[in-house]
């Protein structure tokens, strides 16, 4: 038969039937009135998605285009950036600095924890003159979320700019932007927003745009300047992923039929019965409870079992795809994503395929165990 | 009824069935073996179609973001480049170069006519020190075929590279790339490709890499010394457009299938029918037959019509989209783009379309005579 792959990776995701039909519509022109039409459209549906009434721009590009935007909007060679590094993703943001010339202050924290606030305050406090605070908000490699509304906190109270990579957790994980004080928000198509891969939208507060008017590093495709003029007319600078904007549409019409709490609310509950499940079968979770992720939860190695055995035979075997760690953490935790188009039943499908795999590779877990703790916390979740 | 809709716009252009199906696929890892193996194929087939042994790079962007991973990897600020413009997409090549802070010369030519290789001659030899050329081969906003062949053998006896933006006419015009010393060659995937927009190919020969090597421009996204490492592996260095890479392969196929030598003759065929045509019907076309562009025709005003009228007549009455005149052109010509899916039938469709949509709007010419002129050229036609 043919293999029913079931992706829980971190993007790209699984998509809808329905974002899955609008790929496949013909092609229409960029510049026309439709075009325009569903722009606009999109726009709308985006800034309720990312809970902005900032303009929002999309970029075809993968996510960490939309964080190059980010940066080279606003920093110029020699500005002071704030580096909040506590996983993979954290380091790229820190990395697309340093390539645009930026003294980058850094700030390490453990890969599996949170950003701490009060190590962020102090460094703001010592460095008045610190121009991006670079963040992430679900730290993909580690599972953990950062705490974005206390770091609004802070960068209100700061001439610095919030910069926030949610590329990762916007739409799974609440990120209401503008009443937290996120100045750059910057998101992708391919995780939580159930569409594929090729598009990074971004949106800028007022005081992020004072920073763009002062900025001069080079940049032409990644223009927000540009970008800006076009959306005007509702329209892109350069020629757009047409069959991901219809893609894009059709999730984020999913995204609000089913309302914005609903899908947080989901994801919190599946995080939490994926954990519960974890947890009784004896194996270590990443993240503590406190910082842990909606949409994704890293496992640690299990002793005696080796990461890509665990992974190959849930792929070759069940059909089943966990992401292996990044960086530091490679063979030493897997990662189980749900995000997006995710449902109670995907949950048990990973428990019961990880537990077959664990007793198949010598480690011994009771089978359907970890299946029931997730189920008791399904059906008792309130959410 | 629905709209039955006809692209003849440079991009995106129609989709053949293939590629529409490839589209709608549910995602893969990008990291996993199978979107290797995918990765692999693309490059073969790419290399051939892109007629080169030099390594070719996949990027989720629009083909302007090609034109920039260009720039960007091998200008440094102050660095001598000459931008060779006679239309919009010379001046866009040569506004990246000035946003990344070359010196650049210019040459400038009328728009509709092609680049004069003497006055290249002369600047090349008053200029050794130049870095890199900036041409296009297919201008889009012109219909007009540079000469790439003479182009790249002037550049061979010279220290310069030279970049070719072969965006909208690869993969319809004939480009044998390392043949006639292309050194950088870019293109995307709405054009002649046949895929939808969001991917830009580029390739560099070992002449471009020695001036890699010696670039310290800020890029990140855009880094072609991380898609080589990335590629080395058949991955890409960030997460690619995975639909899009599906959809490109099943062009690609149908490409090869075709036989690039059949593609080309296609094209030439189609553009010497609907030249025929034009001018049947007592219109001027803007290129000259020897620059002409197999793969778009550039028509200019009929005395008494206004571009704009004509082209929506033709949207909202016949379904036809034709594209209007760009930059110093806009309101002078209208553009009628055959590259990529299109065959006889397009070209009659068109002109008889176009024949109609004129005598409504006033300017009288005779019914079927384009028409005729494009089928005696269609059956006619050796190739």
């Amino acid at each position: 038969m043919s293999r029913k792959l079931r992706l829980m990776i971190p993007g790209p995701t699984p998509l809808p039937p329905e974002v899955s039909e609008a790929l496949a519509r013909p092609m229409v022109g960029h510049r026309g009135k439709g075009f325009a039409e569903l722009t606009a459209r999109l726009h709308e549906k985006l800034q309720r998605v990312m809970q902005t009434e900032n303009e929002v721009f999309i970029l075809t590009s993968s996510g960490t285009g939309g964080l190059e935007a980010a940066v080279a909007n606003t920093v110029n060679p020699g500005d002071k950036v704030l580096a909040l590094v506590a996983g993979k993703f954290g380091e790229r943001f820190r990395d697309l600095a340093r390539a645009y010339g930026a003294e980058v202050l850094e700030l390490h924290f453990p890969w599996g924890a949170p950003v701490d606030l009060d190590a962020v305050a102090e460094k703001l406090k010592r460095h008045p003159d610190l121009k991006v605070i670079l963040t992430t908000q679900n730290e993909t490699s580690t599972g953990v979320v950062h705490d974005i509304r206390g770091l609004g906190a802070l960068a209100a109270e700061h001439g610095a700019v919030l910069a926030v990579d949610a590329v990762s957790g916007l739409g799974g994980i609440d990120l209401p932007a503008d009443a937290w004080g996120v100045d750059i928000l910057v998101t992708a198509s391919q995780k939580a927003l159930m569409t594929p891969p090729g598009l990074a939208m971004i949106s800028l507060s007022e005081k992020a745009w004072a920073k763009v008017a002062e900025c001069r590093a080079p940049r032409y495709y990644f223009s927000l300047p540009a970008a800006k003029k076009a959306l005007a007319k509702w329209n892109t600078a350069y020629t757009p992923a047409v069959s991901l904007f219809f893609a894009l549409e059709a999730a984020l019409d999913l995204i609000l039929a089913e309302g914005l709490e609903q899908v947080f609310a989901r994801h919190r509950l599946l995080a939490r019965a994926i954990r519960e499940g974890v947890r009784t079968l004896g194996l270590e979770l990443l993240a503590p409870d406190e910082a842990a992720s909606p949409a994704l939860t890293a496992v640690k190695a299990p002793a005696g079992v080796a990461v890509d055995d665990l992974r190959k035979l849930l792929l070759d075997k069940y059909g089943v795809l966990f992401a292996g760690g990044q960086g530091e953490l490679k063979g030493k935790i897997f990662r189980m994503a749900h995000m997006g188009h995710v449902d109670r039943l995907d949950v048990i499908t990973a428990l019961g395929a990880l537990e077959m795999a664990l007793n198949e590779l010598g480690h011994k877990v009771t089978l359907g165990g970890g299946v029931a703790a997730a189920q008791r916390a399904l059906l008792g979740g309130a959410e």
